[in-house]
């Protein structure tokens, strides 16, 4: 292995994943990637199985894409960074989807605004699912003639591409929620789901005392994706569709930092702590909010988390599977960094910081409510989680539960570079994906129930503005020691 | 005839017909009105033949409409002002289409907010058309079995359905090409349409001088419909959808007015002249503007009228056959009052008032570019147009042309009620229909490219704010004598 | 009297002003313009004497101007259509003020942003009056120097700008009103004003029936104002700052109207009529408002009228003499047309058009609650005005009350241009005096307590949104006969 | 001395100052509270002297408010956190102030809204400087009179109200440079000023190699205000207005740190980088830009920083001395995060951390362009500051200059709390002070040359959001070793 080409791709390449064979690509490399991509690729269409034609068009508010739109912009990514420069006889699809389907990428050329995705009754999904056949034909055109020379080259873009693609069969998820949920019919993107909600036994009333607290001490350790290690085969011939070794950018370098005493709660908070702070008046008292917050919480006339309603005295959320009764003991999800800070300050605790979740989770496996658990909303944790520690390295772990999956877990770190970090500017795509969104927004950690298990890592960092709540995230407590 | 219900009904009813037969209908009329029904709801349905299933959700801008909803709230109009009061049996299709579909009857109940009618993936085009079909049923038995007592209350209410329907026509047509308009790939709606533009003989030049002036005396006349006269039956046997007899609220009650002595253009303004002006720097000159419109003009940076373009120093325009060549001979389209009113200025002119219109239309035949023509455009004078009142009462009738059809023409009167129209507050459908618009917007006459020729009168009154561009609105130059 | 400098003049003019003496002024015409001159002057200081130097700068909406603005503006009026034109060797005070002190017109230059008016702590209150002292006497020299050939534009020129500063003394206590108002602390202005409230004897609870209703006549008339009968001198001799025969180009020219039969209520609708529309839930019943004005009431949660407070179930408002309990015979105040509608519409009743106003005030003397009366407030018919047509002609007349002074009336007639106006270019101060805010404004009528009466004619047009609030306008009811 | 009482400070106050007389204070203790406290408030009075009256009511963007504000409000702290809690006979000064003047104090009751500060012409500047000597009245009483019981609390809250005043005599220099800066006439706020621009010479070409870079190593190390060592009586007896050991609770507890080797520029960024950045097409390049900073360049159109205008190929800006030249030396000011982020970048370079910057500062005296330099303007290096450690401890010591003073140094840090600090709810002045604003925000550090010496600290924090450019704000250029 060469750590030298490994280093220049940390400056330069977005996606980052470590590559043994510098030589050239053995045939069943090119064989694992086509089927890593083939994967990845009937699974968004999965996605959209249950989708009227209607629904792939519709923008809620400008945060939302339409489902069409995910399906052409996740393919306009294969087209313009790996089939354009690596396949010599490309012609490309449509002249102007370069321009419809780019997102943010100033480097690229010129963009159709993201309020006005939802504008586009064509190309129709019937056009929008032929490009996707044209790229995937290409892909696996390029896939298996590619030489050696560019081989690295796109085989880490399209790991790139892939990761990206899994962004957004999230963010379609999270999007058709959000569209479902504004329509007064209430759709249902699917019939099944969680069942009748986990209520507490109110005689024992053990709910509060249901959370634990586990001690962290004070460490010199490290944080950030550590790419020494990374001397194996980059595609797994597992079930998942990503490579390992893959990671982005903003995950490295690694780098030491101190971690002080702190407890943190062995479980996310939960809806009947959520409905508590609701009645006892938490978004109605200013001295709980950030004042920035108390703005938004004032303007927004915000009341409950979103997608909550009030229905005879009970409250109701919308869900993929249409409006249920709010579980009690299901994580809490679709709230901002503003109430999750609020609702910790009510309880006289604190969130954690990112350096702080990823301390916890670097020992844990990572096993939650992924997508692949099939309930598209978070679940109480008896319903799918054990103890998330279980069996770690084939002996039990004393842990706290629901680290991966269920909801992002909002910290109070904002999203900003790690130390080394390239400051460079953001004149190719790799500086677009990640970096010139670092300020401003909070990091999440850990995946959420509609997350692809395999898309998740311990150094993983997603990010949202502070008033972000149409993401199925939440939060977990903490306090010092 | 007894004319107290009808005036009655004046004073009640926003529709409005006169109906001889008091005394219930013969089988025939029954037969006459199903067939004007059932042909309004076909032509309904031929218009969005061309669109896609993706064309029928977008709403590009508040003021446009999905042609979706167009199709459900039409259907809504004949489900709540005729089926439920009149048809004890009848189960309305949807419980919450009531709410979805209104569009502002604020009297009927909750609405669902105009700007996000393109939120609402479902119910689905099918769902939509099954709706449609089912208050069809519906309709043609209420048609078929409505007793004497409610006859000519059904009569009338469908009757003002089926006007209110061609209207949504109309509307369906103006926002399929404002959603074309905003889409990159200009989509066509048709592949017909004018052909190649009219090019002046610049050799003669004889454009500019192409408009004559006709001049009309001072007179002591009336304005607005005239009921007196209504005594036929009310149900065409024509090709027309509409009876004789029919009219709006907002064009009575008729009243005396006075007519001054004025020169009127034998023509609207054309491209030609539109080019002239934005040449000469008009758009860019305060002086010609109201104070309201140059703010309107600075702020949304008017520089052509709306959905033209500039590429290789030629001037464009989307139609609903695609982009085209601007025909310097076709009437200008698409401008605001505020343009129409600045354009005048330059040129020494100003607008007819509605008085001066009605006048000059009274007397010449309802022919013109209208839907019927099927060019979906306006078009140069020669094209379609022959004089206007070319043989009128069997004689050469000299008089201005493109009076009717090509485009709504801009008057300089405000929208208001006519002396002696009733003031009572708006708290039925007969009073939000039309009366409740009566502050801050213009009356435009004439009826354009895309409105059905039976939908037309001299009386009729369409309406608009100063800043509108999307109708097909144009105007004509007058002056006084 | 030569007729042609005249109509020349209407179409070159905005204030009009006949003059006899086209051969050059007599020293006693300079001596009375320079009288009217004078005084106008020190009105406009009369009216900030009880102003403290803080209160000269504030702008609390951008409707508002700080008085200190009004104080310069008017000035530089002076400056800039007199003494630059006619006064060769005048050098301007600063120059700056001439991008300062412009409000509107696009032909004089650039102009300091409306909204930013108040952003303007220099120059100083003193310096403003050392440049108002700088262009009094140049005035004063100019009326005393001109020779034969321009008397003319200066006298008529001097005559508008008189006019246009007596229009700003009005605004100058309108926002100062406003500005107080906006004040937690609600100072006074003056310390005087209408005493206790004129409580309706409750027992014989005469007070609706104190409305009569005058019947008035279909008439072919007159509107407009009359220039063949101005023969006499311009300036008068008289207490009045302003000349015989003035008038804005906007009453002009005189045509012919046709009056229907109407009834008119004998006096203005009182705050205790708008206390029973406030408690009969007028404010929240969509069926009595306008489609815009319903959007304005929501969105700006309209409850009662401008400056109107509750206090322990007692209605307050603020006055030009602090906080006083509403009195509930006195006309109502500050209300905006849409409010002027509804309250009309829920009373069965209708509001005059401007064409009736003048019909109606064309023969009643023009006394009444202004200025002069010094009360800066509308008060109940009994406290000030006596039948307002007491002796007409040398004879009783009966006729309704309160037609001029108290309150501004709006009528449902939209501000828009008499036939035969001119329409051309708004390229010089004439045309941007009145023209071209001809669209989205209504007319109002008759004065208000704080008009100088001088000002005010039956001719006499004003013109505001139909939203706005902030002036001391209310309302008449009329119904059709 | 008893650490209990003071660590129980440190979770309960914002403004801390360790006082190791516990039981009582000594009257030269009092005494020299009182000259303090004298000293501050007539450092307000000297700030407005050069003021008009008109000066002290304009606010010109909801971030300014008035001077006159300023002035009032800095009494209001004291009058609400010293006056009514602790001198039993105090009557306040007026009912509605405390509503008026409170900034935002939930926890104090309702207040004013910011936006509007500048409607508020009354109370006048005469009775808001009444006010502040009813104020300094009780101030003076209370100090001398105060038992020993509440000396302590006294005390310490006489610090925090010295240090808040202190905050807001450079908001009144802020504000006002913004409030002269929005008039088209530029006043000049004081006459002296810094004269001819420092001319670099070109013939030597020696600008840009004026920058030298300091090395750093790495360091495990400190953060944070140190309270162990405060163990020496607060108030000091130098010219000093602040108390040895004042600190706010933002800037606690010291907790230890990783540095890692960096470099770090000797001075700070100057105008004439920031002109080669404009001329090199800096503000056009998205790829040098945040996405939200690019977001606001485009809005905003910036084009150069605040206050910069081009006048013939040269730039000029806006002092408190008037307009003047750039002076290429000088440090660049009033620009945002964004813009600081921008121009490192176009640099290859970073902005620091502030743990950097403290780290850096620690051993520097604290000298530099403050207020007491009398320019009010940043400087070039030359133009003040020897090499800023030039004799620390007795020795030479190469370092940094312009660390403190001319300019606050935005740094890459986010505005958040430090491991440890209380996380309660801001349910009291403390918590309010600086705390509820940890969102959002960017720290910057050193003071600036309108900041009082005896303000600042190496471990002072002050914040901003990343779009502010009213302040005296710049940078410094850093990278990685």
């Amino acid at each position: 292995m060469s750590t030298t080409p490994d280093q220049a791709f940390i400056n330069n390449q977005t996606g980052i994943a470590h590559q043994a064979e510098s030589r050239g690509p053995a045939g069943d490399s090119r064989q694992r990637l086509h089927i890593s991509y083939s994967r990845l690729r009937q699974a968004s269409k999965r996605i959209c199985a249950p989708l009227e034609i209607e629904d792939y068009g519709i923008q809620t508010m400008p945060d939302v894409s339409p489902p069409k739109w995910h399906l052409a912009h996740t393919s306009w990514f294969f087209e313009t960074f790996l089939l354009k420069p690596f396949l010599p006889e490309y012609r490309e699809f449509h002249p102007l989807y370069s321009q419809l389907f780019n997102s943010y990428y100033n480097s690229i050329g010129e963009y159709h605004p993201r309020p006005e995705r939802g504008f586009l009754s064509r190309p129709t999904v019937e056009q929008v699912y032929a490009y996707r056949s044209h790229v995937d034909e290409h892909m696996q055109h390029l896939i298996n003639s590619v030489n050696d020379e560019h081989w690295q080259d796109v085989l880490t873009r399209t790991q790139l591409g892939i990761n990206h693609e899994q962004q957004h069969q999230e963010l379609m998820l999270t999007d058709i929620k959000h569209i479902f949920a504004c329509n007064p019919l209430r759709p249902k993107y699917r019939n099944t789901g969680l069942g009748t909600p986990h209520v507490p036994d109110e005689a024992t009333n053990t709910l509060p005392s249901t959370v634990k607290w586990f001690d962290y001490q004070a460490k010199l350790t490290h944080q950030g994706y550590d790419t020494t290690g990374d001397t194996t085969e980059t595609i797994a011939t597992t079930d998942t569709t990503t490579a390992a070794g893959f990671h982005y950018d903003n995950e490295t370098p690694s780098h030491p930092i101190l971690i002080r005493d702190f407890k943190v709660a062995s479980r996310l908070v939960n809806n009947q702590e959520m409905i508590s702070f609701i009645e006892d008046g938490g978004y109605k008292n200013a001295s709980l909010w950030l004042s920035d917050a108390w703005q938004t919480v004032s303007e927004q006339q915000w009341l409950a988390p979103l997608y909550w309603e009030k229905h005879d005295d009970e409250w109701w959320y919308m869900t993929l599977s249409g409006m249920q009764v709010v579980d009690p003991l299901a994580p809490v999800c679709h709230v901002s960094y503003y109430e999750a800070d609020a609702v910790a300050r009510w309880a006289g605790k604190r969130l954690l910081t990112e350096q702080e979740w990823e301390h916890i989770a670097k020992p844990l496996p990572i096993t939650g409510n992924f997508r692949e658990s099939d309930l598209f909303q978070p679940a109480p944790p008896s319903a799918l989680t054990t103890d998330s520690g279980a069996t770690h390295s084939g002996s039990m772990h004393s842990g706290p539960t629901q680290i991966y999956g269920d909801v992002w877990e909002w910290t109070r770190s904002s999203y900003t570079s790690y130390p080394g970090f390239d400051q460079s500017a953001f004149s190719d795509f790799s500086g677009e994906y990640n970096a010139k969104f670092m300020s401003n927004q909070m990091v999440l950690r850990g995946g959420s129930c509609v997350t692809p298990r395999s898309h998740i890592r311990p150094t993983y960092r997603n990010f949202f503005y502070p008033t972000d709540r149409w993401q199925f995230s939440g939060f977990r407590l903490a306090e010092d020691a």
